[in-house]
């Protein structure tokens, strides 16, 4: 796993745009190299070494899809007005918000003329898939937005908001793997399915994480998610649970700026059991991800690499 | 040619988004709807005309011109700030600019849909086409919002922003349509040419229309590139022929906002022909357009369609 990382960083650092215009392209560099785990176009590499050995169509994949989840970063911070990404500036704050649209739009150009260099075979089938997924993702973050205005967000409308926005590109990224490792139909799809339970499950953790993850080691304020009122699982697991006392109760807390709100907002989430009712459902996604693994017919031994970056996934603690 | 536009107008009311997220396809549909011309797809389909009866594949390509160009003016207009666009409000004003955003990322993905359901034999070719094309409908934009900031831009860049900008979109919708209509390298790419030339003598006439035009025939107050300082080809020729003395003088009249600004500036383009100068510029791009067409190995009669489309263009006073 970590040989395909340090071989797809380096493909990364050799990718270089055009020169002019100079702020569209520096704009494009200064995100891509602001970096990540670039989990995705890894998923995606062995994905396709289910099948063999890596093929220069599953790089032009890889890169089209680590575009593509760069333009969608510049255009999300601009949405939330974030300052910050990964420490560094973001794309609207070091530039302006005219060249963070572009530099987003052009990136994810750049993600479809990665995309028309995969052979003919294969092409319409990637794009069919890229396609459908690149418009879920659009879609799972206008639902994300939306829920902000709106109070009877149900759990199941949150999964399928965290499903879309977040899971199908991973999932995307290994189906498309399999495919140009010339996996049939069905084996493809299972590896979606996968993807997708695991990305599901994933985003479950990032959840849980904010609320009961140690600070030191995420980096992050513990409580984040509390404070900015966020409709996250907890929340809406912790207002499905609660009495009508409890509701009223909570309905306050989130009204409230208190230096406390984030204590007693966890405090509650401790009397309804809200951290279990987390770690069960992380774990039922975990195990229909896992399950469609099993279910991938390729020997067992090929499979541990994928095993190992789900787990890294699901147990990282930050 | 008024069959053509009766016959894409047709298709795009059939051509509906999905249902949800409804703020999302409410605004892909309101940009869809607020119209246009409609100049690019039918440009398209005439290219397509000229080998033979419009293909599927031709009207696939013509949705996806239509949907790019329709997500740059969403996202132009944030970019502008511009309130209004042919008297409706633009997205981001009707919506938000969060919803502009994404709704314009979503029909650019939409385009690449269209795209994609192109014939196997030529998907790849159309795609390569379409992605060089609208990366440099990015430049040109990026471009044309440096330009605000630099008092050097001479007329060579500028030519060269307005062909990104606006100029190879047409020249890319001519040239699918003879890609798809089965013609030569060859011929497509002198086809290029002539949608080129005459979108870039077109978008002459657009600054000439501004300054010149009749604001009964073309609708809009006469003289708002004067008012906006914008660097227009006759401004920045005006410059380029100004002695130091008049060169002064203008700089004070773009530095006013006076109320006889724009009546001032325009006595200064009398005093240097600028007038003149821009029709002999639109004129030596219009030729090399005709020229371009003239040497397209088809016979005569079939590209008078094509003439027409062309002379309406250049000729409009509106």
């Amino acid at each position: 796993m970590q040989y395909l990382q340090e071989q797809f960083q380096q493909y990364l650092q050799n990718y270089t745009f055009k020169k002019a215009p100079e702020n569209l392209y520096a704009a494009c560099s200064h995100i891509l190299a602001i970096g990540g785990k670039r989990v995705r176009p890894v998923a995606l590499l062995l994905s396709n070494n289910l099948f063999g050995d890596t093929t220069e169509d599953a790089m032009h994949a890889a890169l089209a899809i680590e575009l593509f989840h760069n333009f969608t970063l510049i255009h999300d911070d601009i949405m939330d007005a974030a300052p910050l990404r990964r420490g560094e500036q973001t794309v609207h704050h070091k530039w302006n918000m005219p060249t963070a649209i572009l530099a987003g739009d052009v990136m994810n150009i750049y993600a479809y003329a990665a995309l028309n260099k995969i052979n003919a075979t294969y092409v319409q089938a990637c794009l069919e898939v890229f396609n459908r997924t690149a418009i879920e993702v659009c879609e799972g973050q206008q639902m994300d937005m939306d829920f902000e205005l709106r109070t009877d967000v149900s759990i199941a409308e949150y999964i399928e908001m965290i499903t879309l926005k977040t899971s199908v590109l991973l999932a995307c990224s290994i189906q498309l793997g399999a495919i140009l490792g010339g996996a049939t139909q069905g084996t493809s799809s299972l590896l979606y399915e996968f993807g997708k339970n695991l990305g599901i499950s994933f985003q479950i953790k990032d959840d849980y994480l904010d609320a009961f993850g140690n600070a030191q080691k995420t980096g992050k304020q513990v409580g984040g998610d509390i404070l900015s009122n966020k409709k996250t699982f907890l929340l809406l697991k912790c207002l499905e649970k609660a009495d009508v006392k409890q509701r009223a109760r909570l309905h306050q807390l989130l009204a409230s700026d208190d230096d406390s709100k984030v204590s007693n907002v966890l405090q509650m989430y401790t009397e309804l059991s809200i951290r279990e009712e987390a770690m069960q459902l992380k774990e039922h996604y975990s195990q229909l991800a896992f399950t469609a693994l099993d279910n991938v017919a390729v020997p067992d031994s090929r499979k541990q690499e994928m095993r190992t970056l789900a787990e890294f996934l699901l147990n990282r603690d930050h």
